[in-house]
């Protein structure tokens, strides 16, 4: 598979890494954003070399710190001047290489650009720098009683410029939608070193094309994000979480289906399975079931009684499809454990194995049962060690690969499995990738999900905003 | 002002329509589609050289009836080796000119492919060709106990492929955003002929950029919108209207800050000033209070036990905030009285006078009082017959200048006006255009709204999806 995860992966450890100084861009840099700013010694630039994702990393040639969009706009003309690839990031949570530099490239590391700058309560919006981290801005909008949905797992670290980058997904999509739809307005600096506002505190507005919706899920490579204006929820006034547990994976299955065709829909409605619910319990120790195939974790929000009603439902709907058992939270501390249990899933398979390949093949929901069976039965074929979790309301499936990169015949077999995983999720209607991005992981797969027509869309436009290919070069599509 | 709405139409009644026929390619458009599929008589081709704007048309050269994606990829094809422009439309009932055709234009209505191709229930999604009536959408999801929400006041007329080409809004925007929100997939075919899927039935998908989005609004300028697979929601239990008249338009503007500020989201906040409902009452009969400076139309809906304690709480804010009177509709008949004579407004109004410009300028929620008081402020001072009324919990005015097209003088008083009614709108962080589009009327404000690199950005994506000018010429932003 060419260009594929584990090649790219071989070549980076085989070549040897170029000395950062040596670009010839780093003394205007230096000039530019003092020398406090700009990183270049190997030590220093390694950190930076790599992402979440397993195996894939990078060495770049030096990370510059902007604290300002004006310097971010002489960086790309600095970087552009000197055709330097420049790759943008945060916190490096990303699980599809996104961030991962090449060779003898700028990382531009935005942590810095970290100030909240307005939130207006009377247009319910929040403006924010790009390097702030998620959790930052569900907290300040909780306390002036308002929701920031997307919630993804990392959102104790990730930035919402990466957030926003990337269209990052999280637990409460089903209802609540991902990044995109809380993103109203954007500044980007375009390769040409332009600066860009799109959209803006209206909640209509048909003004010409719509490409701040371009540039979210754009990986980083079509702009720069600096600034972000988030449309804001007033927070619901109720929530009860429920567990139901499952001795048979489709039970499970047939009881989301049947929330959804009873036109029911919650917040949350997270699975887990069998090897998932064991490493998470040996992690977080919350009472989960032992004994289950699979769990649901569902959750309701909004007006009290639309929430007791709805809990009912589900209740009722889990154990005609068979539950074994189903609980609802006592109070709101147990249910924040169940809640951080699950956001646990991935740490907690982590532990079990060297190298963690966290997927997030995604399908339509009536698709659910189909696509796990296929998941189980290709990893079987395979001789291969896999647990599934995830959004199991937004057939956002997490099968996750526990093995070895050391392992090069294991290796071979994980990526003959994913290709396999992928062609299934496309047959079923699915996605690739339904929260992480192209990255580079993803990449060799992004045309037999588009078609041919479409794929030659995305590289016009790649084309047509990168001309000269510096903007996260490799990454998505090439020109 | 260049190019303005007012000139492109002088231009229009004084060259001399081309007579269609004399267009090269009919002969190939009429073998590929039979000749009973394309007019070129000059009373067949009449009907759609204008759309629901006013003071806007231009005879076409042929009007063409494609019933499949294949013949609309033949038809592009042949236009294009004939370099004839394309005039994408459905109903035609746009109110910024997007579907006004140029000379020598071939016209592609779309009303033949009206098939309803598939209703999802378990994924809550409808499948159906870009020709099929809004209204029918609605009741198909209806009757399913499904709410497809966008519902543009033309609605009963309009089709889905002209809701998405312009991203219609509608009345309840506020609790349930617009078209866009409920696309999840479209085939586009493309200037070069080829057909593209973009989306899918995955309620999340980050495979690529996002082009669905660029192609939601495009006006018909960067490809044609031939299917559209739609997302729908589970019908609410409950609804209940308000109807709460004002003496003073402030306290109007104040009580629609103090319902947000609340963190309550009605699904539809309407507002009618005086003007309005003396019209509407003459026109619909259904008892507005005439003595009322303004009148706000409040709709919640959702779980019973939610909405009753939303118009509870917005009756004692409005009352809070000087409204003389607060009524809540006794039954749904009641409620679709009040609806449909706020639908009505439009209709009522353009009795009045020959010509009836309906524009859509809109600002953020918080800047709805200074922007009526501009509005009325510009109209007194150019000696204009004004009446405002629209979707208050958007932002989203519809001022509506009661004029008369043959009076040249009061018609460049309207321009005079309308530049300045959009300048405000862009000084307190509005838009030009709500909900309407830019077609060609709000052509020559687009750069101002934008700024210099956006707009930059918006001609660099049309010549790169629509390289040869060919589809919808002269609209939104010249490539």
């Amino acid at each position: 598979m060419k260009g594929s995860l584990f090649q790219e992966n071989r070549m980076a450890d085989q070549e040897t890494c170029s000395i950062g100084g040596d670009l010839a861009c780093v003394p205007a840099l230096n000039a530019r954003l003092g020398p406090g700013c700009v990183l270049t010694g190997a030590e220093d630039v390694i950190p930076y070399g790599f992402d979440a994702t397993a195996a894939l990393k990078q060495r770049p040639g030096a990370v510059v710190f902007p604290k300002t969009t004006s310097e971010v706009v002489d960086i790309v003309e600095i970087a552009r001047r000197h055709r330097t690839p420049i790759i943008t990031r945060g916190s490096g949570t990303g699980l599809s290489g996104g961030s991962v530099p090449v060779e003898n490239s700028i990382v531009m590391c935005l942590l810095g650009m970290n100030r909240i700058l307005e939130l207006d309560t009377r247009n319910l919006t929040l403006l924010v720098e790009a390097g702030v981290v998620t959790q930052d801005i569900f907290n300040q909008a909780d306390a002036a009683g308002l929701l920031y949905p997307p919630d993804p797992s990392s959102m104790k670290v990730s930035t919402i410029g990466g957030n926003v980058a990337e269209n990052s997904g999280g637990l409460r999509g089903l209802k609540y939608g991902v990044t995109r739809d809380y993103v109203m307005g954007l500044e980007v600096v375009l390769a040409d070193g332009s600066v860009c506002w799109l959209g803006n505190k209206c909640v209509k507005d048909v003004a010409g094309y719509n490409l701040r919706d371009l540039f979210i899920g754009s990986e980083g490579t079509l702009g720069i994000i600096t600034k972000v204006l988030l449309k804001l929820l007033p927070k619901p006034a109720a929530r009860r979480t429920l567990l139901a547990t499952f001795g048979r994976m489709d039970a499970a299955a047939e009881t989301v289906s049947a929330i959804i065709e009873a036109k029911i829909i919650p917040c949350t409605l997270e699975f887990l399975d069998r090897k998932t619910i064991h490493c998470v319990e040996d992690y977080a120790r919350v009472g989960l079931p032992l004994d289950a195939e699979a769990l649901l974790l569902i959750e309701s929000d909004g007006h009290p009684a639309a929430v007791e009603d709805d809990v009912t439902r589900i209740a009722a709907l889990a154990r005609r499809h068979g539950a074994i058992e189903v609980n609802c939270a006592r109070d709101a501390v147990e249910a924040a454990q169940l809640a951080t249990a699950r956001r646990s899933a991935f740490s907690a398979l982590a532990r079990l194995k060297p190298t963690t390949i966290l997927e997030d093949a995604t399908v339509p929901r009536s698709e659910l049962a189909n696509m796990i069976r296929s998941i189980q039965e290709v990893a079987q074929r395979h001789g291969l060690d896999v647990a599934t979790f995830g959004h199991f309301g937004d057939g956002n499936l997490h099968p996750t690969f526990l093995t070895n990169e050391r392992d090069a015949d294991e290796m071979r077999r994980v990526e003959l499995a994913m290709g396999e995983i992928f062609e299934r999720a496309c047959e079923f209607g699915g996605t690739i990738t339904g929260e992480h991005g192209v990255g580079l992981a993803k990449k060799p797969f992004l045309r037999r999900q588009l078609g041919n027509a479409s794929y030659a869309l995305l590289k016009a436009i790649k084309r047509t905003l990168d001309p000269d290919g510096l903007l996260n070069p490799g990454k998505v599509v090439d020109a």
